[in-house]
Protein backbone atom coordinates (compact mmCIF):
# COMPACT_ATOMS: atom_id res chain seq x y z
CA UNK A 1 0.00 0.00 0.00
CA UNK A 2 1.52 3.45 -0.88
CA UNK A 3 2.17 5.99 1.93
CA UNK A 4 2.39 9.13 -0.28
CA UNK A 5 0.29 9.43 -3.49
CA UNK A 6 1.20 11.17 -6.71
CA UNK A 7 -1.86 12.50 -8.66
CA UNK A 8 -0.90 14.65 -11.66
CA UNK A 9 -3.32 17.95 -12.09
CA UNK A 10 -2.86 20.32 -15.42
CA UNK A 11 -4.57 24.12 -14.44
CA UNK A 12 -7.07 25.16 -16.52
CA UNK A 13 -8.40 29.11 -17.02
CA UNK A 14 -11.46 27.96 -14.52
CA UNK A 15 -9.07 27.06 -12.06
CA UNK A 16 -7.66 30.54 -11.86
CA UNK A 17 -8.99 33.75 -10.95
CA UNK A 18 -7.94 37.90 -12.47
CA UNK A 19 -4.63 37.42 -10.31
CA UNK A 20 -3.63 35.22 -12.87
CA UNK A 21 -3.14 32.69 -9.51
CA UNK A 22 -5.23 29.70 -8.90
CA UNK A 23 -8.41 30.58 -6.46
CA UNK A 24 -7.38 30.07 -3.14
CA UNK A 25 -10.71 27.93 -2.54
CA UNK A 26 -9.67 25.68 -5.75
CA UNK A 27 -6.79 24.14 -3.99
CA UNK A 28 -9.50 22.44 -1.68
CA UNK A 29 -10.46 20.70 -4.90
CA UNK A 30 -6.88 19.51 -5.44
CA UNK A 31 -6.67 18.02 -2.09
CA UNK A 32 -10.02 16.08 -3.20
CA UNK A 33 -8.68 14.56 -6.14
CA UNK A 34 -5.59 13.53 -4.04
CA UNK A 35 -7.37 12.01 -1.25
CA UNK A 36 -9.82 10.14 -3.82
CA UNK A 37 -6.54 8.88 -5.43
CA UNK A 38 -5.07 7.95 -2.13
CA UNK A 39 -8.19 5.39 -1.28
CA UNK A 40 -8.20 4.42 -4.39
CA UNK A 41 -4.85 3.54 -4.70
CA UNK A 42 -5.15 2.01 -1.15
CA UNK A 43 -7.21 -1.05 -1.47
CA UNK A 44 -10.16 0.51 -2.01
CA UNK A 45 -12.25 3.54 -3.68
CA UNK A 46 -14.34 6.17 -1.86
CA UNK A 47 -17.68 4.54 -3.33
CA UNK A 48 -17.39 1.24 -1.20
CA UNK A 49 -17.81 3.39 1.67
CA UNK A 50 -20.97 5.00 0.29
CA UNK A 51 -21.95 1.72 -0.57
CA UNK A 52 -21.87 0.88 3.18
CA UNK A 53 -23.96 3.83 3.75
CA UNK A 54 -20.92 5.54 5.23
CA UNK A 55 -19.22 8.75 4.56
CA UNK A 56 -15.88 10.59 5.55
CA UNK A 57 -16.75 14.00 5.29
CA UNK A 58 -14.33 16.98 6.31
CA UNK A 59 -14.40 17.95 9.62
CA UNK A 60 -11.47 20.06 9.55
CA UNK A 61 -9.18 21.91 6.84
CA UNK A 62 -6.42 24.44 6.68
CA UNK A 63 -4.06 25.16 4.00
CA UNK A 64 -0.66 27.50 3.89
CA UNK A 65 -0.54 28.96 0.39
CA UNK A 66 3.16 29.62 -0.52
CA UNK A 67 3.62 30.12 -4.00
CA UNK A 68 1.11 30.69 -6.96
CA UNK A 69 0.04 27.83 -9.21
CA UNK A 70 -0.66 29.11 -12.77
CA UNK A 71 -2.76 28.34 -15.93
CA UNK A 72 -1.57 25.61 -17.92
CA UNK A 73 1.00 24.41 -15.04
CA UNK A 74 0.92 20.59 -14.79
CA UNK A 75 0.86 20.37 -10.98
CA UNK A 76 1.75 16.82 -8.85
CA UNK A 77 -0.78 16.44 -6.06
CA UNK A 78 0.83 14.59 -2.90
CA UNK A 79 -1.61 13.17 -0.58
CA UNK A 80 -0.65 10.67 2.38
CA UNK A 81 -2.77 8.88 5.39
CA UNK A 82 -0.93 11.33 8.74
CA UNK A 83 -2.99 10.39 11.30
CA UNK A 84 -6.08 7.35 12.45
CA UNK A 85 -7.78 7.31 15.20
CA UNK A 86 -10.67 5.42 16.10
CA UNK A 87 -13.45 6.56 13.19
CA UNK A 88 -10.83 9.66 12.96
CA UNK A 89 -8.48 10.33 9.92
CA UNK A 90 -6.11 12.76 9.01
CA UNK A 91 -4.81 13.45 5.48
CA UNK A 92 -2.11 15.76 4.63
CA UNK A 93 -1.22 16.87 1.32
CA UNK A 94 1.49 19.48 -0.81
CA UNK A 95 1.19 20.70 -4.17
CA UNK A 96 4.07 20.83 -6.17
CA UNK A 97 5.51 22.31 -9.10
CA UNK A 98 8.63 20.14 -9.97
CA UNK A 99 10.80 20.28 -7.12
CA UNK A 100 8.91 23.65 -5.58
CA UNK A 101 6.44 23.11 -2.76
CA UNK A 102 3.20 25.46 -3.55
CA UNK A 103 1.20 24.91 -0.78
CA UNK A 104 0.79 22.74 2.18
CA UNK A 105 -2.36 21.55 4.48
CA UNK A 106 -4.38 18.88 5.56
CA UNK A 107 -7.90 17.47 6.20
CA UNK A 108 -9.30 16.04 9.38
CA UNK A 109 -12.40 13.31 8.63
CA UNK A 110 -14.88 11.40 10.97
CA UNK A 111 -16.90 8.52 9.90
CA UNK A 112 -20.69 9.18 9.49
CA UNK A 113 -23.94 7.96 8.31
CA UNK A 114 -26.04 9.49 6.13
CA UNK A 115 -28.10 11.46 8.58
CA UNK A 116 -24.30 12.70 9.97
CA UNK A 117 -24.17 10.22 12.93
CA UNK A 118 -20.62 9.40 13.64
CA UNK A 119 -20.36 5.39 13.32
CA UNK A 120 -17.71 2.79 13.98
CA UNK A 121 -16.12 0.75 11.01
CA UNK A 122 -18.02 -1.87 10.42
CA UNK A 123 -16.17 -5.30 9.44
CA UNK A 124 -15.46 -4.99 5.82
CA UNK A 125 -13.70 -1.49 6.07
CA UNK A 126 -12.04 -2.93 9.40
CA UNK A 127 -9.60 -4.85 7.68
CA UNK A 128 -8.76 -2.35 5.23
CA UNK A 129 -8.54 0.38 8.05
CA UNK A 130 -6.44 -2.19 9.99
CA UNK A 131 -4.39 -2.35 7.30
CA UNK A 132 -4.02 1.73 7.08
CA UNK A 133 -3.15 2.07 10.92
CA UNK A 134 -0.04 -0.66 10.39
CA UNK A 135 1.10 1.09 7.96
CA UNK A 136 1.06 3.62 9.97
CA UNK A 137 2.80 1.97 12.51
CA UNK A 138 5.42 0.74 10.30
CA UNK A 139 6.60 4.15 9.09
CA UNK A 140 6.60 5.54 12.77
CA UNK A 141 9.19 3.06 13.16
CA UNK A 142 11.05 3.24 10.14
CA UNK B 1 -46.89 36.15 -10.61
CA UNK B 2 -43.72 37.96 -11.72
CA UNK B 3 -43.47 37.41 -15.49
CA UNK B 4 -39.92 38.48 -15.21
CA UNK B 5 -37.87 38.23 -12.23
CA UNK B 6 -34.42 40.23 -11.56
CA UNK B 7 -32.29 39.35 -8.68
CA UNK B 8 -29.10 40.77 -7.88
CA UNK B 9 -25.29 39.29 -7.65
CA UNK B 10 -22.12 40.79 -6.61
CA UNK B 11 -18.94 39.21 -9.00
CA UNK B 12 -16.66 37.87 -6.34
CA UNK B 13 -12.74 37.17 -6.99
CA UNK B 14 -13.67 33.15 -7.16
CA UNK B 15 -15.99 33.76 -10.45
CA UNK B 16 -13.31 35.31 -11.99
CA UNK B 17 -10.42 33.77 -14.05
CA UNK B 18 -7.28 35.24 -15.46
CA UNK B 19 -8.52 37.19 -18.38
CA UNK B 20 -10.15 39.43 -14.95
CA UNK B 21 -13.59 38.38 -16.72
CA UNK B 22 -16.12 36.20 -15.07
CA UNK B 23 -15.13 32.47 -16.03
CA UNK B 24 -18.05 31.15 -19.21
CA UNK B 25 -19.16 28.32 -16.91
CA UNK B 26 -20.04 30.30 -13.96
CA UNK B 27 -23.34 32.25 -15.85
CA UNK B 28 -24.60 28.95 -15.63
CA UNK B 29 -24.04 29.32 -11.78
CA UNK B 30 -26.23 32.99 -11.97
CA UNK B 31 -28.50 31.27 -14.30
CA UNK B 32 -29.50 28.90 -11.51
CA UNK B 33 -29.39 31.87 -9.13
CA UNK B 34 -31.96 33.46 -10.95
CA UNK B 35 -34.41 30.38 -11.43
CA UNK B 36 -34.55 29.42 -8.20
CA UNK B 37 -35.49 32.97 -6.81
CA UNK B 38 -38.26 32.61 -10.63
CA UNK B 39 -39.85 29.42 -8.85
CA UNK B 40 -39.56 31.19 -5.32
CA UNK B 41 -41.76 33.94 -6.75
CA UNK B 42 -44.20 32.41 -8.43
CA UNK B 43 -45.68 30.32 -5.94
CA UNK B 44 -43.21 27.79 -4.67
CA UNK B 45 -39.74 26.91 -4.25
CA UNK B 46 -37.97 24.16 -5.94
CA UNK B 47 -37.61 22.27 -2.06
CA UNK B 48 -41.25 21.88 -2.95
CA UNK B 49 -40.90 19.83 -6.02
CA UNK B 50 -37.59 17.50 -4.31
CA UNK B 51 -39.77 16.90 -1.57
CA UNK B 52 -42.58 14.85 -3.92
CA UNK B 53 -39.80 13.31 -5.33
CA UNK B 54 -39.44 15.15 -8.42
CA UNK B 55 -36.97 17.17 -9.92
CA UNK B 56 -35.99 19.41 -12.86
CA UNK B 57 -33.06 18.58 -14.42
CA UNK B 58 -31.46 21.20 -17.06
CA UNK B 59 -31.80 18.70 -20.33
CA UNK B 60 -30.16 21.46 -22.72
CA UNK B 61 -28.51 25.25 -22.31
CA UNK B 62 -27.11 27.73 -24.35
CA UNK B 63 -25.62 31.22 -23.76
CA UNK B 64 -24.51 34.06 -25.70
CA UNK B 65 -21.45 36.13 -24.23
CA UNK B 66 -21.85 39.85 -25.49
CA UNK B 67 -19.51 42.13 -22.52
CA UNK B 68 -17.46 40.52 -19.73
CA UNK B 69 -18.90 40.96 -16.13
CA UNK B 70 -15.92 41.63 -13.86
CA UNK B 71 -14.94 41.44 -10.33
CA UNK B 72 -17.54 43.72 -8.00
CA UNK B 73 -19.86 44.12 -10.63
CA UNK B 74 -23.25 44.10 -9.18
CA UNK B 75 -25.01 42.24 -11.99
CA UNK B 76 -28.96 41.98 -12.21
CA UNK B 77 -29.65 38.32 -13.12
CA UNK B 78 -33.15 38.40 -15.33
CA UNK B 79 -35.06 35.23 -15.51
CA UNK B 80 -38.67 34.12 -16.80
CA UNK B 81 -40.62 31.59 -18.05
CA UNK B 82 -40.71 31.16 -21.90
CA UNK B 83 -42.31 28.63 -22.58
CA UNK B 84 -44.08 25.39 -20.73
CA UNK B 85 -45.41 22.02 -22.99
CA UNK B 86 -46.66 19.07 -20.88
CA UNK B 87 -43.64 18.17 -18.59
CA UNK B 88 -40.96 20.45 -20.27
CA UNK B 89 -40.07 24.19 -19.42
CA UNK B 90 -38.08 26.46 -20.90
CA UNK B 91 -36.28 29.36 -18.95
CA UNK B 92 -34.67 32.66 -20.65
CA UNK B 93 -32.03 34.72 -19.03
CA UNK B 94 -30.55 38.14 -19.44
CA UNK B 95 -27.11 39.10 -17.26
CA UNK B 96 -27.16 42.54 -17.21
CA UNK B 97 -24.75 45.56 -15.61
CA UNK B 98 -27.10 48.88 -15.13
CA UNK B 99 -28.40 49.24 -18.83
CA UNK B 100 -25.90 46.60 -20.88
CA UNK B 101 -27.13 43.38 -21.26
CA UNK B 102 -23.61 41.41 -20.83
CA UNK B 103 -25.26 37.64 -21.65
CA UNK B 104 -28.36 36.28 -22.47
CA UNK B 105 -29.33 32.26 -22.51
CA UNK B 106 -31.53 29.78 -21.96
CA UNK B 107 -32.54 26.01 -19.85
CA UNK B 108 -34.39 23.27 -20.74
CA UNK B 109 -35.95 21.29 -18.24
CA UNK B 110 -37.85 18.24 -17.94
CA UNK B 111 -39.51 16.77 -15.14
CA UNK B 112 -38.19 13.54 -13.73
CA UNK B 113 -38.36 11.31 -10.84
CA UNK B 114 -34.91 10.39 -9.05
CA UNK B 115 -34.11 7.92 -11.17
CA UNK B 116 -34.52 10.29 -14.34
CA UNK B 117 -37.28 8.70 -15.39
CA UNK B 118 -40.10 11.36 -17.07
CA UNK B 119 -42.95 12.41 -15.22
CA UNK B 120 -46.03 13.95 -15.15
CA UNK B 121 -47.05 17.17 -13.19
CA UNK B 122 -48.65 15.56 -9.75
CA UNK B 123 -51.86 16.94 -8.60
CA UNK B 124 -50.78 19.64 -6.24
CA UNK B 125 -47.70 20.84 -8.63
CA UNK B 126 -50.57 20.71 -11.42
CA UNK B 127 -52.67 23.67 -9.87
CA UNK B 128 -49.55 25.43 -9.95
CA UNK B 129 -48.52 25.05 -13.19
CA UNK B 130 -51.25 25.50 -14.91
CA UNK B 131 -51.29 29.29 -13.34
CA UNK B 132 -47.78 29.61 -15.14
CA UNK B 133 -49.41 28.31 -18.24
CA UNK B 134 -52.18 30.50 -17.64
CA UNK B 135 -49.42 33.97 -17.27
CA UNK B 136 -47.82 32.88 -20.29
CA UNK B 137 -51.03 32.56 -22.23
CA UNK B 138 -51.59 36.07 -21.05
CA UNK B 139 -48.07 37.65 -21.77
CA UNK B 140 -48.87 36.09 -25.02
CA UNK B 141 -52.09 38.20 -25.79
CA UNK B 142 -50.89 41.21 -24.08
CA UNK C 1 -16.82 51.14 11.34
CA UNK C 2 -18.05 47.69 11.45
CA UNK C 3 -16.48 45.49 13.77
CA UNK C 4 -18.43 42.40 12.55
CA UNK C 5 -20.30 42.54 8.76
CA UNK C 6 -22.98 40.03 8.16
CA UNK C 7 -23.82 39.36 4.34
CA UNK C 8 -26.96 36.99 3.27
CA UNK C 9 -26.16 34.43 1.25
CA UNK C 10 -28.73 31.80 -0.48
CA UNK C 11 -27.68 28.13 -0.81
CA UNK C 12 -27.94 26.91 -4.81
CA UNK C 13 -27.60 23.33 -6.52
CA UNK C 14 -24.05 24.56 -7.54
CA UNK C 15 -23.09 25.00 -3.81
CA UNK C 16 -23.92 21.50 -2.92
CA UNK C 17 -22.21 18.08 -3.62
CA UNK C 18 -24.19 14.36 -3.76
CA UNK C 19 -24.45 14.23 0.16
CA UNK C 20 -27.00 17.04 -0.55
CA UNK C 21 -24.22 19.63 1.64
CA UNK C 22 -22.51 22.67 0.13
CA UNK C 23 -19.02 20.95 -0.90
CA UNK C 24 -16.19 21.99 1.52
CA UNK C 25 -14.18 23.82 -0.49
CA UNK C 26 -17.20 26.85 -1.43
CA UNK C 27 -17.05 27.78 2.78
CA UNK C 28 -13.56 29.36 0.95
CA UNK C 29 -16.31 30.86 -1.39
CA UNK C 30 -18.09 32.47 1.45
CA UNK C 31 -15.65 33.83 3.41
CA UNK C 32 -14.69 35.79 0.57
CA UNK C 33 -17.94 37.26 -0.10
CA UNK C 34 -18.10 38.21 3.50
CA UNK C 35 -14.46 39.43 3.42
CA UNK C 36 -15.27 42.17 0.83
CA UNK C 37 -18.56 43.05 2.53
CA UNK C 38 -16.33 43.70 5.36
CA UNK C 39 -13.86 45.77 2.96
CA UNK C 40 -16.82 47.57 1.50
CA UNK C 41 -17.97 48.66 4.93
CA UNK C 42 -15.24 49.66 5.92
CA UNK C 43 -14.49 52.55 4.33
CA UNK C 44 -12.74 51.13 1.06
CA UNK C 45 -13.15 48.66 -1.41
CA UNK C 46 -10.73 45.88 -2.66
CA UNK C 47 -10.74 47.63 -6.23
CA UNK C 48 -9.16 50.42 -3.93
CA UNK C 49 -6.21 48.22 -3.09
CA UNK C 50 -5.76 47.12 -6.80
CA UNK C 51 -6.08 50.32 -8.78
CA UNK C 52 -3.04 51.04 -6.62
CA UNK C 53 -1.37 48.28 -8.11
CA UNK C 54 -1.91 46.00 -4.77
CA UNK C 55 -3.33 42.70 -3.18
CA UNK C 56 -4.17 40.84 -0.35
CA UNK C 57 -3.71 37.38 -1.57
CA UNK C 58 -4.78 34.62 1.14
CA UNK C 59 -0.93 33.29 2.50
CA UNK C 60 -3.32 30.91 5.29
CA UNK C 61 -6.97 29.34 5.93
CA UNK C 62 -8.26 27.43 7.69
CA UNK C 63 -11.81 26.37 8.83
CA UNK C 64 -13.88 24.20 11.03
CA UNK C 65 -16.94 22.32 9.62
CA UNK C 66 -19.84 21.97 12.53
CA UNK C 67 -23.18 21.28 10.88
CA UNK C 68 -23.63 21.43 7.01
CA UNK C 69 -25.53 24.02 5.48
CA UNK C 70 -27.86 22.72 2.49
CA UNK C 71 -29.67 23.57 -0.54
CA UNK C 72 -32.21 26.90 -0.79
CA UNK C 73 -30.63 27.87 3.06
CA UNK C 74 -30.61 31.38 3.91
CA UNK C 75 -27.23 31.53 5.48
CA UNK C 76 -25.68 34.88 7.55
CA UNK C 77 -21.67 35.29 7.01
CA UNK C 78 -20.18 36.63 9.53
CA UNK C 79 -16.94 38.38 8.84
CA UNK C 80 -14.42 40.35 10.94
CA UNK C 81 -10.81 41.82 11.23
CA UNK C 82 -8.81 39.94 13.78
CA UNK C 83 -5.63 41.30 13.87
CA UNK C 84 -3.35 43.77 11.74
CA UNK C 85 0.03 43.56 12.34
CA UNK C 86 2.29 45.37 9.75
CA UNK C 87 1.35 44.81 6.29
CA UNK C 88 -0.43 41.33 7.19
CA UNK C 89 -4.36 41.20 8.45
CA UNK C 90 -6.13 37.94 10.05
CA UNK C 91 -9.95 37.85 8.92
CA UNK C 92 -12.20 35.61 11.26
CA UNK C 93 -15.43 33.93 9.92
CA UNK C 94 -18.47 32.04 11.36
CA UNK C 95 -21.27 31.13 8.76
CA UNK C 96 -24.72 30.33 10.68
CA UNK C 97 -28.53 29.67 9.50
CA UNK C 98 -30.87 31.15 12.26
CA UNK C 99 -28.95 30.27 15.84
CA UNK C 100 -27.00 27.69 14.87
CA UNK C 101 -23.09 28.18 13.94
CA UNK C 102 -22.35 25.99 10.84
CA UNK C 103 -18.63 26.71 10.18
CA UNK C 104 -15.59 28.59 11.46
CA UNK C 105 -12.71 29.82 9.61
CA UNK C 106 -9.99 32.30 9.69
CA UNK C 107 -7.67 33.51 6.61
CA UNK C 108 -4.52 35.20 6.76
CA UNK C 109 -3.83 37.88 4.17
CA UNK C 110 -0.20 39.63 3.31
CA UNK C 111 -0.18 42.99 0.74
CA UNK C 112 2.22 42.26 -2.10
CA UNK C 113 2.37 44.01 -5.62
CA UNK C 114 1.58 42.03 -8.74
CA UNK C 115 4.82 40.11 -8.54
CA UNK C 116 3.38 38.87 -5.25
CA UNK C 117 6.65 41.00 -3.58
CA UNK C 118 5.95 42.29 0.18
CA UNK C 119 4.93 45.58 0.33
CA UNK C 120 4.01 48.50 2.74
CA UNK C 121 0.72 50.37 2.99
CA UNK C 122 1.10 53.39 0.49
CA UNK C 123 -0.12 57.09 2.20
CA UNK C 124 -3.34 56.62 0.99
CA UNK C 125 -4.30 53.04 2.64
CA UNK C 126 -1.99 54.16 5.35
CA UNK C 127 -4.83 56.67 6.22
CA UNK C 128 -7.94 53.53 6.05
CA UNK C 129 -5.53 50.82 7.91
CA UNK C 130 -4.93 52.76 10.73
CA UNK C 131 -8.65 53.35 10.92
CA UNK C 132 -8.72 49.75 11.62
CA UNK C 133 -5.92 49.27 13.64
CA UNK C 134 -7.59 51.87 16.49
CA UNK C 135 -10.83 49.96 16.22
CA UNK C 136 -9.13 46.89 16.71
CA UNK C 137 -7.58 48.51 19.82
CA UNK C 138 -11.00 49.64 21.07
CA UNK C 139 -12.45 46.35 20.87
CA UNK C 140 -9.51 45.17 22.86
CA UNK C 141 -10.03 47.48 25.14
CA UNK C 142 -13.84 47.56 25.32
CA UNK D 1 -2.20 16.86 -36.49
CA UNK D 2 -5.37 15.74 -34.54
CA UNK D 3 -8.70 15.71 -35.57
CA UNK D 4 -9.90 14.76 -32.83
CA UNK D 5 -8.56 14.69 -28.94
CA UNK D 6 -9.63 12.73 -26.43
CA UNK D 7 -8.42 13.36 -22.42
CA UNK D 8 -9.69 11.87 -19.53
CA UNK D 9 -11.69 12.96 -16.54
CA UNK D 10 -12.23 11.44 -13.22
CA UNK D 11 -15.17 13.07 -11.55
CA UNK D 12 -14.84 14.51 -8.02
CA UNK D 13 -17.32 15.42 -5.34
CA UNK D 14 -16.40 19.09 -6.13
CA UNK D 15 -18.08 17.92 -9.86
CA UNK D 16 -21.53 17.02 -8.30
CA UNK D 17 -24.56 18.44 -6.68
CA UNK D 18 -27.02 16.86 -4.16
CA UNK D 19 -28.82 14.89 -7.46
CA UNK D 20 -26.23 12.72 -7.47
CA UNK D 21 -24.68 14.02 -10.56
CA UNK D 22 -22.50 16.35 -12.04
CA UNK D 23 -24.06 20.15 -11.77
CA UNK D 24 -24.59 21.41 -15.71
CA UNK D 25 -22.54 24.59 -15.19
CA UNK D 26 -19.48 21.83 -14.64
CA UNK D 27 -19.55 20.51 -17.99
CA UNK D 28 -18.38 23.48 -19.39
CA UNK D 29 -15.04 23.23 -17.19
CA UNK D 30 -15.41 19.77 -18.88
CA UNK D 31 -15.13 21.30 -22.32
CA UNK D 32 -12.30 23.84 -21.17
CA UNK D 33 -10.46 21.10 -20.44
CA UNK D 34 -10.78 19.15 -24.17
CA UNK D 35 -9.91 22.34 -25.58
CA UNK D 36 -7.26 22.87 -23.83
CA UNK D 37 -5.93 19.53 -24.78
CA UNK D 38 -7.12 19.41 -28.50
CA UNK D 39 -4.84 23.26 -29.20
CA UNK D 40 -1.88 21.98 -26.73
CA UNK D 41 -1.92 18.41 -29.37
CA UNK D 42 -2.65 20.43 -33.09
CA UNK D 43 0.77 22.28 -32.99
CA UNK D 44 0.51 25.13 -30.01
CA UNK D 45 -0.55 25.72 -26.31
CA UNK D 46 -2.83 28.45 -25.78
CA UNK D 47 -0.17 30.66 -23.45
CA UNK D 48 1.09 30.56 -27.03
CA UNK D 49 -1.44 33.05 -27.67
CA UNK D 50 -1.20 34.77 -24.44
CA UNK D 51 1.92 35.38 -24.89
CA UNK D 52 1.06 37.42 -28.05
CA UNK D 53 -1.21 39.38 -26.05
CA UNK D 54 -4.40 36.80 -27.89
CA UNK D 55 -6.94 35.90 -26.25
CA UNK D 56 -9.99 33.63 -27.54
CA UNK D 57 -12.49 33.95 -25.57
CA UNK D 58 -15.99 32.35 -25.75
CA UNK D 59 -18.43 34.26 -27.74
CA UNK D 60 -21.00 31.07 -28.07
CA UNK D 61 -22.01 28.30 -25.78
CA UNK D 62 -24.64 25.43 -25.99
CA UNK D 63 -25.22 22.05 -24.74
CA UNK D 64 -27.21 18.80 -24.39
CA UNK D 65 -27.03 16.85 -21.27
CA UNK D 66 -28.56 13.25 -21.95
CA UNK D 67 -27.17 11.26 -19.91
CA UNK D 68 -26.00 11.97 -16.04
CA UNK D 69 -22.31 11.59 -14.91
CA UNK D 70 -21.56 10.64 -11.88
CA UNK D 71 -18.92 10.58 -8.88
CA UNK D 72 -15.97 8.57 -9.54
CA UNK D 73 -17.02 8.20 -12.96
CA UNK D 74 -13.98 7.98 -15.49
CA UNK D 75 -14.92 10.22 -18.68
CA UNK D 76 -13.83 10.81 -21.64
CA UNK D 77 -14.38 14.46 -23.25
CA UNK D 78 -13.87 14.50 -26.67
CA UNK D 79 -12.77 17.72 -28.69
CA UNK D 80 -12.37 18.80 -32.08
CA UNK D 81 -12.28 21.91 -34.32
CA UNK D 82 -15.71 22.19 -36.24
CA UNK D 83 -15.02 24.96 -38.02
CA UNK D 84 -12.76 27.96 -38.86
CA UNK D 85 -13.84 31.37 -40.73
CA UNK D 86 -11.18 34.30 -40.39
CA UNK D 87 -10.83 34.83 -36.83
CA UNK D 88 -13.64 32.87 -35.52
CA UNK D 89 -13.41 29.52 -34.23
CA UNK D 90 -15.86 26.63 -33.63
CA UNK D 91 -15.27 24.00 -31.00
CA UNK D 92 -17.49 20.68 -30.69
CA UNK D 93 -17.03 18.22 -27.84
CA UNK D 94 -18.79 14.70 -26.78
CA UNK D 95 -18.37 13.65 -23.09
CA UNK D 96 -18.68 10.00 -22.77
CA UNK D 97 -18.42 7.21 -20.37
CA UNK D 98 -17.38 4.28 -22.07
CA UNK D 99 -20.02 3.58 -25.21
CA UNK D 100 -22.68 6.16 -23.60
CA UNK D 101 -23.21 9.51 -24.96
CA UNK D 102 -23.74 12.05 -21.75
CA UNK D 103 -23.81 15.33 -23.12
CA UNK D 104 -22.58 17.25 -26.86
CA UNK D 105 -21.99 20.46 -27.17
CA UNK D 106 -20.07 23.20 -29.14
CA UNK D 107 -18.09 26.94 -28.48
CA UNK D 108 -17.50 29.77 -30.04
CA UNK D 109 -14.83 31.79 -29.88
CA UNK D 110 -13.67 34.72 -31.62
CA UNK D 111 -10.05 36.01 -31.76
CA UNK D 112 -9.57 39.59 -29.30
CA UNK D 113 -7.12 41.64 -27.90
CA UNK D 114 -6.65 42.00 -24.09
CA UNK D 115 -9.14 44.84 -24.43
CA UNK D 116 -11.63 42.41 -26.10
CA UNK D 117 -11.01 44.13 -29.85
CA UNK D 118 -11.41 41.47 -32.43
CA UNK D 119 -7.83 41.01 -34.05
CA UNK D 120 -6.85 39.27 -37.04
CA UNK D 121 -4.15 36.50 -36.97
CA UNK D 122 -0.49 37.60 -36.50
CA UNK D 123 2.11 35.69 -38.60
CA UNK D 124 3.41 33.44 -36.75
CA UNK D 125 -0.37 32.38 -36.05
CA UNK D 126 -1.13 32.29 -39.05
CA UNK D 127 0.77 29.50 -40.16
CA UNK D 128 -0.88 27.35 -37.46
CA UNK D 129 -4.07 28.52 -38.36
CA UNK D 130 -3.90 27.63 -42.27
CA UNK D 131 -2.60 24.15 -40.63
CA UNK D 132 -6.26 24.03 -38.83
CA UNK D 133 -7.85 25.11 -42.05
CA UNK D 134 -6.27 22.33 -44.53
CA UNK D 135 -7.13 19.78 -41.78
CA UNK D 136 -10.94 21.15 -41.74
CA UNK D 137 -10.83 20.51 -45.57
CA UNK D 138 -9.42 17.21 -45.57
CA UNK D 139 -11.97 16.21 -43.15
CA UNK D 140 -14.78 17.61 -45.71
CA UNK D 141 -13.16 15.70 -48.42
CA UNK D 142 -12.33 12.37 -46.69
Amino acid sequence: MPADVTTPYRVIYGDTDQMGVVYYANYLRLFEIGRNEWIRGSGSAYTRFEDAGLFLPVAEASIRYQRSARYDDLLAIHCWLANLKGASLRFEYEIRRDTETLATGMTRHALVDADGRPQRWPPPLKILVKEWQAQLEDQADG
